[in-house]
């Protein structure tokens, strides 16, 4: 079957079913965890200070691979503002333009804001979800209870809300940090999730008390949600509609069905499966 | 059918059946947050300080518009006292007055007993919980288990007397910061609980073993209320019956069933419902 | 049917089922929790400083009163060695005698050994447990796992010793905390557990990614401890056997059935219920 | 039924049925227990220095008595091989040679090398793994959720790194420790797990509400690995086949069945069972 090579682009590039496709995914995912790791290490003043040309160099090396990647997905899909205007495509340029920006604002190199966008690389990783097989199953039990959820965590907040300010009241004249009513609910929370960092901490015997209380409370409702999520994975239903990896040649939709021939968004023909 | 004003306004003001009522809980809804966010921001001694104009304007303004929601509470309803002495209409009544008390006790207005009233507002954060749907059946579940986490947390406070005594003789000449059994029983339920401050932690080898038991415990006890709960969750029956927002314009009373006529605790005949 | 003054006696101090020995059940609580306030509020240097008078006084009438009815006990018993030497007649004992002892040792009133004694009054609140109904379900779900339970600790303390060691390698020559393997150990039950004191925390890059495995670990293993308990609890046999307060006049053995006419222990006959 | 001492030393050594048997691995037991504490004492530098002495005779007669385990168990089994490359064979043998390698290198005996080979001692306490019931059961149900709990981790992972760059990003320009991002990934790791050391720790409103949201998540999605377990184990197979101690005589594979008469993985004929 005569295919263009705009189409065998697609199917390497959006879809895993053949080896070259499989390829180019693995490929993918080494660079974007080389990227990560290159944007790690820069944060690493020690590290950055040795090796600067070390990390100038591969940072243009990922710069360009990534660049071509980006080119390549906008050819080969049929309508490209489907894609780039998709969230992996607005994090695709972020995470490609900050080495071309540095030739622009040369002079101010150390710019915070150009930091914070080669930091926008890290989002990278949320492509690895893509490759993360039972994270539906995860997704479908937390998105059955994101109600309950939503209210254990208003609750939670409430609560908070209330014993931050009566803790602000009591220790409020001591040196334990409880400086402001914000500050007394964020003590509240780190109390109640039982993290518990030490930074603030009552000084009063009547503060240590009310403190007490709430980390028992804390100790204690940590069952709710456990309970919801539980009962969810119990009774969720296990059986799983096989969803494959292609994507519509037009307008980028995932999750086709095996058999599936067109594209349920758009109706457009999808690329016939290879058979190895 | 006619209806006088004063039962218009109470259905506007006690129920969130109509176009009215919906509004004017949302409005609410939005005053209560803003006033919390106010005494929060009063008690940032840095935006205190630059801003106090802004702050004395905002708390008069929410002041006289909760001044006007509880007359308008008090005039719409049949038997005033039903509201006044209920819990939220004492919370309301608190949180309203401070402003106007600053007026008698002018001379003194940093009093800590003012701030604690103003601090009262804090607690109309309670009110949101009418607006969250399914607290029902978590609180169904607390309630449901709630002799049984009693009974836990009986538990929980005996083992730390003992275990916080213990730790009193092994490490109470030390600098640890057990000076006092009080102290110590506080240690064991920040220890219990996972918390960790690390404020007070043992010294010695032998309270450091003893410590480590009391962690391992903790960590293996905390599934206790998490089974209880959990089993409760599974076996909580379902279906709910379905009830509406309406309030008795007598008494009050919330609660009733959709097709309800008249109040189940008093007899008054409810506002018909509207048809939109 | 006539009773002697000894039985009689018998069924107040040990039994519950009348309302003379509820009576004496209720002031026997309000004791204890009486002794232990006291013992907590001798161990504030701050109070027992100022009210050291009161305290001496205090401490006299709960030991004349712990006293009495330890006496009481004996006498009202058939077989007194099968009281004096269970375990609660040795705690009764135990926490009664200090304050005689204050008499023999009164030029060194304030030592170390006799502090100790007098704090095992703290273990009379163990007597409490006798009033929490319900504990039973608690208790015979945690013994149906305790030997899961069991493992499950073993394997804890398995992992924590190996990964103990192996920080205490790593973070040996640092200023972590890390000074002999023990110590390391205890860090590690301490990051496990998710307690995190934060007194010992590795300052490595390796020990900290070491660090951050067994945190994720203690994390992820924190359910097995739950899903046994929550399993037990799901499938544990609801129905329970109703046992009374009744114990017997001659070994004072508890947990008599309703109906019991005779001592299941030594077939004594048991006090015959009143009828109120 | 005659047998030869070599397949009588074998059913000793390899095996649990019989009295000598038992006796050999409580022997055992007691040995690797107090080779461990050794270790542990020698890390204590208090001790170490008092009783180093007692702390090499110790070890010689551990040494000794692990040397003539470890000859004992190559001598007995057919195919030594078989035992000298399994994964007990490398532990035994790495945990028996320190001491004899400070003959070698013994101007340098405080060597961070070999105090680590003899650190390697630790790792016999996986031993003790094998005498633990029930574990199975454990290992089962962790098996069986293993991809769910992996994929939850990674989950977790790509969270934190998105999580502790932002933190970089809002805290590195203060005194809060977030001086590069693995370290911020560290705290997020820290934080999210609710051990929370408090080395680390916000110092912005922004940083702060932005921990807060790290901590209510953390707590929240705790909830997920345990509802995985959890599940898993109320839907476990409760049914177990009893396997027993035997162990091939000639390639050490372990698990037969109570009946098996030959070794389901060489064919050799196991050691009949004796009746005590």
């Amino acid at each position: 079957m005569a295919k263009n090579w705009k189409s065998k682009l697609h199917e390497i590039i959006y879809e895993a079913d053949t080896r070259a496709g499989k390829l180019f995914d693995v490929v993918l995912l080494v660079l974007i965890l080389a990227s990560i790791a290159l944007v790690m290490l820069e944060s690493v003043d020690d590290f950055a200070g040795k090796h600067s040309d070390f990390l100038v160099t591969a940072e243009w090396i990922i710069t360009i691979l990534f660049t071509l990647e980006y080119f390549a997905r906008i050819i080969s899909i049929r309508k490209p503002s489907q894609y780039i205007f998709s969230f992996y495509g607005i994090i695709d340029f972020l995470s490609t333009i900050p080495m071309y920006l540095s030739f622009f604002i040369v002079g101010s190199q150390s710019l915070i804001a150009l930091r914070a966008l080669r930091l926008m690389r890290i989002f990278r990783i949320l492509k690895l979800a893509r490759y993360i097989g039972e994270s539906n199953n995860i997704m479908r039990a937390l998105k059955a209870s994101r109600i309950k959820i939503g209210v254990f965590i208003m609750f939670i907040l409430i609560l908070c809300t209330i014993l931050g300010s009566v803790m602000y009241l009591i220790e409020s004249d001591k040196e334990s940090g409880f400086t402001s009513i914000p500050r007394s609910i964020y003590w509240a929370i780190v109390t109640l999730t039982t993290v518990g960092y030490g930074d603030i901490a009552p000084h009063t015997p009547l503060g240590q008390f009310i403190a007490s209380i709430i980390m028992i409370l804390g100790y204690g409702i940590i069952a709710v949600p456990t309970g919801i999520v539980t009962a969810e994975f119990a009774t969720m239903d296990k059986d799983e509609i096989h969803l494959n990896t292609q994507s519509c040649p037009s307008c980028a939709t995932e999750g086709h069905h095996d058999k599936a021939e067109y594209c349920y968004d758009c109706g457009e023909i999808l690329n016939p499966e290879e058979t190895d």
